[in-house]
């Protein structure tokens, strides 16, 4: 029988420009135009995932963009495991400032330049390629199962519906994701948590018309000013959220935990450098891993209204609007956390303007246990691959179907990222350092390995 | 000899026409798109001004859009005025809430609907008519002189330049001007001042790129809050504008001329319900019509950041942007106020971001003497046509070159406008009414009548 490593090295060009290929497709779940580009997408990912080994694939249709669910089952009595992934991507606005198209993957310096390269198609990518190393090889240990969906980046509006419908069809001893960073290919660690996000629109109104801002100037409240008052308003002196009850349902990590967490490496320099600022912002009491992994944050995504064309127009607006988002730490609940903000904006308008205020997504915050056989599996599986155990990390990001996953199928979920924090999520230049790709695909297959020894 | 106002019925359905054709040109001075269009509305203001009587007619190319001069020269022993005008227009967006399109002008209800209709292309081409009118009867009582530029809207860069270099072209003993409202058809008005202006475009950068807002939200300064901290922080809770300096130079109106200005009618629930707002608002300690006319403003005319598109990114965006314009009051000088509010917006910035600022146009604030023969004849016209004296009010616009002319030309300038604070200027909708396109035609001939007579 081959080796895994001997049958992942063999086929490493072939695994690299099928991944390539998955990138080409530009599955933008947020945008509407991309319709038939998702579902595309969706019948690529089913083609994959036969040919790597899988006995069934069936793409599920919903009321958004479509699931592609498939199973190779060789044993009732061993373990099952659910990989979850998503086809879908980010919008790759603003496309100026990508060096090579978002949609063209550019392979640069070890690295894949494109849109999705990271999130998570090259991620969930390389579980496929796991399956495929263990049928290859006549060395698969479990039954593995995977559900990747389409509307991951829009908050999995249609796939609560389809788990809740299906827990038969998924059912399963643990949920595996790869859709995390770790700190560095030397410093691998494990996301432990993942954030809860809570996403709104607001619309502010003034006057019923943009107007002339020499006439009303001065004399009419302008809603981009109402608006930045509110935003102001949203945070104190401290940087502490300032809407009542928000920090109701924090559970306060220990003096233990937090010592933990201050372990993971981190210079203050280089991380400021990194991303080109000079001074770090957030709460008082906290250190930027605590801001970013056990606290709850309010950020706005998006700031619009007046004239934002070339030139100038002396408009008074009628309109502003922000896009903001809230990330959520255990044991808030999203549906109450967007319920609160959404009253709080109402709340503080001032009289002069009306409010409209509209939920995007929302999704709750997860914890894997460390001393959870799942925990412990996929540190295993990493020791193994890298040489060393991984650091227990949060995560600041949020996957909003986890918490959901839990409650609906019974199982855990366990989080084996391999991306970077440097990886330009979201970002214009999003990239996955190919060492990391095959190292992925190197690590998975000992999880499965680990987990079914473990299980027995 | 015929009448002017037997010329004006028999031909009126002809001057509709033609005004309507200008209408038609998209001569959007902000949009560089729009640049053949601005040539071509500049050479259709020419065969207009031919056409209409002027002996001469040149359009004199700038670093930006053309300038448009004619000439009735009739006696060098008789006085000359100088109409100015503007053939440029704002831009139309946003499009989708036009009742019909900005540039297929409408009539509807005795309205003219389209961009431009009252700002300026109505209320220049009176003069054009006017002109006719007198040519055609024989009856010139003065030399005419055009000036027609086509960068009013975006600041008149040029025009400074131009008036510069051919004071002897241009001179003249008054400058008219219809580029102002009046309250109501039924209560004419003229305006003895207009605002000055200062508009600045500010880009705040905080990370070099778009991040995660998950795995960066909470420790990384957010540009779109700063730049809400920051024009927060421009007025205080009596909206006064906080910026240190900024109301040193303004002369403050005497409780006689406030007297004076709160005859004029004003009712504050019908103005509420004309602009659909429940609430007004401004500076504390001064009426509506005074923070429209007697005081500094400053206004937020656009802003935008991060993810403005279709549903949602988690994105916390690299830069946030504004445009802000401060109208100024006598003796409140544009250069000087533009220094001030770009130097405070880099003052107030804080450590975690970076500020760029820029103007993108301004004007002096300009003040006509009530007791002038150049107002007077203005008055003794709008009693003539209208059967009652015009109440002098002081107008919340900007038309920046005005300052400059009194000081290059050395004469008085005097608004004879016909517009309505209706006439959704820089708005969707645009409107004149044909009862006051009409009647500023009938009128405009008496004030060079009346000029002509008081400045023997």
């Amino acid at each position: 029988m081959q080796s895994w490593s001997d049958y992942q090295q063999q086929h490493k060009d072939r695994f690299l420009n099928e991944l390539l290929e998955l990138l080409r497709i530009p599955s933008v779940s947020a945008r509407s135009e991309h319709k038939e580009d998702m579902q595309r997408c969706a019948e690529a990912v089913k083609t994959r995932l036969l040919e790597a080994g899988a006995d069934t694939v069936e793409i599920y249709a919903t009321a958004g963009h479509p699931v592609v669910y498939g199973e190779k089952m060789i044993d009732a009595g061993k373990p099952t495991v659910l990989v979850y992934g998503h086809y879908d991507v980010q919008p790759a606005d603003p496309l100026e400032l990508w060096h090579s198209g978002p949609f063209e993957p550019t392979i640069k310096d070890g690295k894949i330049y494109a849109r999705g390269a990271c999130d998570d198609k090259g991620q969930f990518y390389m579980h496929v390629k796991a399956l495929e190393t263990l049928v290859q090889t006549n060395s698969l240990p479990v039954n593995i199962k995977f559900i990747i969906e389409g509307e991951e980046e829009i908050g999995s509006p249609n796939l609560g519906i389809f788990v809740k419908a299906n827990k038969e069809l998924l059912k399963a001893d643990v949920i595996l994701i790869s859709d995390t960073a770790m700190l560095s290919i030397n410093t691998p660690s494990i996301d432990v948590g993942v954030r809860g996000l809570s996403y709104i629109e607001v619309e502010v109104t003034g006057p019923d018309r943009d107007l002339h801002s020499g006439v009303y100037g001065g004399a009419v409240a302008n809603p981009i000013t109402i608006l930045a008052h509110m935003i102001t308003s949203l945070h104190d002196e401290n940087n502490h959220i300032t809407i009542p009850g928000f920090y109701d349902d924090v559970v306060e990590s220990s003096a233990e935990e937090r010592a933990e967490l201050a372990k993971a490496p981190y210079d203050e320099a280089t991380y400021k450098k990194e991303l080109g600022v000079k001074e770090l912002w957030g709460e008082k009491g906290y250190s930027t891993s605590e801001r970013t992994g056990i606290r709850p944050t309010l950020e706005l995504n998006g700031i619009w209204g007046g004239y934002t064309g070339e030139g100038s127009k002396t408009v008074l607006p009628s309109k502003a609007h922000a896009k903001i988002s809230c990330r959520l730490v255990p044991n808030q609940k999203h549906e109450k956390m967007t319920a609160l903000l959404i009253a709080h904006l109402k709340k503080i308008a001032p009289p002069y303007v009306t409010i409209k205020a509209e939920e995007h997504h929302g999704g709750d915050p997860y914890m894997t246990p460390v001393d959870s056989i799942e925990y412990r599996a996929a540190a295993k599986a990493i020791e193994t691959s890298f040489g060393k155990l991984p650091i227990p990390v949060r995560g600041g990001g949020s996957i909003p179907i986890t918490a959901l996953f839990e409650a609906e199928l019974g199982c855990k979920v366990v989080f084996l990222g391999f991306g970077l924090d440097s990886d330009n999520l979201h970002s214009p230049n999003e990239k996955y350092d190919l060492v990391n790709f095959y190292k992925g695909i190197e690590t998975i297959p000992y999880f499965h390995k680990y987990y079914a020894e473990m299980k027995q």
